[in-house]
């Protein structure tokens, strides 16, 4: 007989039936009741067990964390908390689990503790809501985008160009490290015997090949992994993560903007509707966090709250220029609170001055654009101002920068100006400058962190507690 | 006046106003005709010029490759091969293509020459339409698993395990390549002080931690790179691909193979619908390829059949055993035909053998159960004779292997012991050990490549052109 998932069974379809369900023991109260989990809603199923129909020794292996089948009626429960349970008549231990050495115990465990069992936490409650939500986000992202006429694009995740700019990349090699490589006659690597016969890198952004895509297809997205070799252990960054890349051909800055906000708030609406059980369970554990702080730290709004004030409001969207006076005339500038302090225009706006646009001044996301030139990648474009660029980040409460993103520099010699005065190989990019070369035409896109949204939906605090594995310095395991 | 996409002004919704559509040009015959396309869809739309509304200098910037936006009346077209067409009142060049550098003209290019410039041959017709088919059919693969209860999940692409036991990886680091990365005092290198704290290499597959997950969220997949480092310079191999891996709790390997063959002719239906216009062009292209071949060279099928013959027969279910006999017996086995002559039972199957058995003997997509232990992976299910597993591969016209799968060893003992006569560290894989300590159970899971997939939909032969930017052995350029 073909096992009836949970989800299923608690909708209650098949009322005064005979099932079969199959899961892991949450726990097992009063060698009567079974909590049955298995991973297709938060939600147990409580299975009945009459203790003198079954052998003692096998009612001991019934232990949290251990596999049973179950066969019985489903019928309405009597006791509180659910609206239907199954009456045992039949009962497989599949997998014990031995209660001395179970990690898992049906207590609270610190998210110190679960990360060193990253295999095992997902059997909590928390990680498999998490886990769940992390899947539909990923869904919803997929949909929106397949559903408003872009294409996926995979771009490559090893790769012989540098798309920032930027050194903090991750080298790929056959090469051995012991120094036994091939060497050039000046003592340098001779890469063109390494694999891929050039030196290469773990991508840091798909969007460089996007932009190609976009050119051709017109709305393009990627979805896929990159990687900082940064040394930071911080709570919001990764050595791995997934990020998001839409590009689109013919957008300009205001189109872009208005693409990544009602992309966001589609996708947190589509989880909204598709994880309630889910996202009730971590707005509760949100609360119940929020019971140990003290009352001025604590959120004005629960997480379905705000998740719900992200979908009702404007992103209110302000120039850089702007948001550097009000930083300037603010509080904790003029206090010398913020470490940073603002004192002139092009200054970088640090983690302390988003949060006070954000959480204190707008209390509302944030879409912040029109950045100085020089604080800003060369691929952005130019204003006619000649001092900043089409740049644009959204600013999220309590994540930080959530998107970052930009009008493409689409004219040729305005470009290539650009690459000379940082010194970026116009021979290395020859395949980009050929897209500004032949039909080339105004474009916009941006990236998204997805495991920021992921903290933001979830309310978790910690990035690594929204990736299934987390890569971090000092850590790859699993 | 925002601008309407190709795709949206050919099904008419807009005869007779006033459009604006943005395009690259794909060829402007007579100065009159220019056909325009956006990547929406592969067909073009008709842009009729007056030439004497235009300044000669204007039109002679219409060139292939250039950008253009154009303003004007959709009516119905007089013309043959078109329904509708674009009256222009206005043109505008966005970006100029000169035709004398511009490397893609109206004319057939090789796919070799296509391969070169990987960052613009999207903008053909055929590459068009494989991006649009391989994007639509990514999000098939999406659909069919949320749709069916599976949770989506992204295992680590940086690892310190090796999952397959094969060593064909490329290494990840942040040390030097010239010697100077640290040592330890017996001179081997001193991984502690990388970045990771360990040696990490790129994965090869994501299964084990799918399984981790599986056992607790029930039914998972990935989708994601993986990665070999192997020097096979074929037209069916990448160094960095796409692999789609389900893994389901109380799945046996029957319930494994309905998955899979279920999941492979769901996402080819829908692909079938969502890509007529792709496909028919596809399906046109591979005719006309045909015809350069000998007779007894072309394939019964077209390629639209080829897929509905998919969809409408069941995959043939073989024991390996028995394919065994069946080669013992052929033909070519007999003339010493094969490279590989079986002779014994216990032979590992070369894809010449497996060609036989499906594109000669079945004539369908056939698959091939309960391999030899010997020749599998030390995960797999050890039957109760003791010599063979409960392993799976689909076999598929033209294409060979495009799923291999396994019900996994869930008995501890059992998979510990395998472990040790491979000699495959128990302490590395502590986690995955812990699967079969704590509430362990039947499961099972497959991988299926899914530019194999791309391949067998697209009917094209060379796995470098159903890929953006391959990653191949001395190539990792853009």
């Amino acid at each position: 007989m073909k096992h009836i998932k949970v989800n299923d069974l608690l909708n209650g379809s098949n009322l005064l039936q005979e099932v079969t369900a199959k899961g892991w023991v949450r726990s097992f109260r009063n060698n009567q009741f079974i909590a049955l989990n298995d991973g297709s809603t938060i939600n147990n199923i409580q299975c009945v067990v009459d203790l003198d129909k079954f052998p003692a020794d096998l009612l001991k292996k019934v232990t949290t964390g251990s596999a049973i089948a179950v066969k019985g009626t489903l019928v309405e429960s009597q006791g509180a908390g659910q609206k239907f349970e199954i009456q045992v008549n039949n009962l497989e231990v599949l997998g014990e689990s031995d209660p001395e050495k179970y990690p898992i115990q049906p207590k609270k465990h610190s998210l110190e503790f679960l990360r060193e069992n990253a295999h095992l936490r997902v059997r909590t409650n928390a990680f498999g809501a998490i886990m769940r939500v992390r899947s539909v986000l990923s869904f919803a992202v997929h949909k929106y985008f397949q559903e408003n006429g872009f294409y996926y694009v995979n771009t490559p995740i090893i790769t012989g160009s540098d798309a920032e700019g930027a050194g903090e990349m991750f080298q790929v090699t056959s090469f051995p490290l012991d120094g036994s490589a091939p060497k050039n006659e000046d003592g340098t690597i001779n890469y063109k015997e390494d694999f891929f016969g050039k030196q290469t890198n773990l991508t840091v952004s798909g969007q460089l090949e996007a932009e190609t895509y976009a050119m051709a297809l017109g709305q393009v997205y990627t979805f896929g992994p990159t990687f900082r070799a940064e040394n930071s252990n911080t709570s919001r960054h990764l050595a791995e993560f997934w990020m998001i890349e839409p590009e689109v051909a013919f957008n300009d800055l205001d189109a872009n903007m208005d693409l990544a906000e009602d992309f966001i708030k589609s996708v947190i609406k589509y989880t909204l509707e598709k994880c309630e059980d889910d996202l009730n369970f971590l707005d509760q554990r949100l609360k119940d966090e929020e019971k140990n702080k003290p009352q001025a730290e604590r959120s004005e709004m629960s997480l379905i709250e705000k998740l719900n004030f992200v979908l009702e409001n404007n992103f209110k969207r302000v120039s850089y220029t702007e948001a550097i006076d009000i930083l300037k005339a603010s509080k904790p500038n003029k206090n010398k609170k913020f470490q940073y302090l603002i004192d002139e225009w092009g200054a970088d706006l640090q983690s302390e001055h988003e949060r006070f646009l954000v959480e204190k001044h707008f209390k509302c996301p944030v879409i912040l654009f029109d950045y100085p030139a020089k604080i800003k990648a060369f691929y952005m474009r130019l204003n006619e101002d000649g001092k900043t660029v089409r740049a644009m980040d959204i600013l999220f409460p309590g994540i930080g920068e959530i998107v970052g993103g930009s009008q493409r520099e689409e004219r040729y010699d305005v470009l290539v100006e650009k690459m000379k005065a940082l010194d970026i190989s116009e021979e290395e990019l020859w395949w980009y400058l050929d897209t500004r070369k032949f039909g080339s035409a105004v474009h916009s896109g941006f990236g998204l962190g997805f495991e920021r949204l992921v903290l933001f939906v979830t309310g978790m605090t910690n990035i690594r507690d929204v990736i299934p594995f987390p890569r971090t310095p000092q850590n790859a395991e699993f």
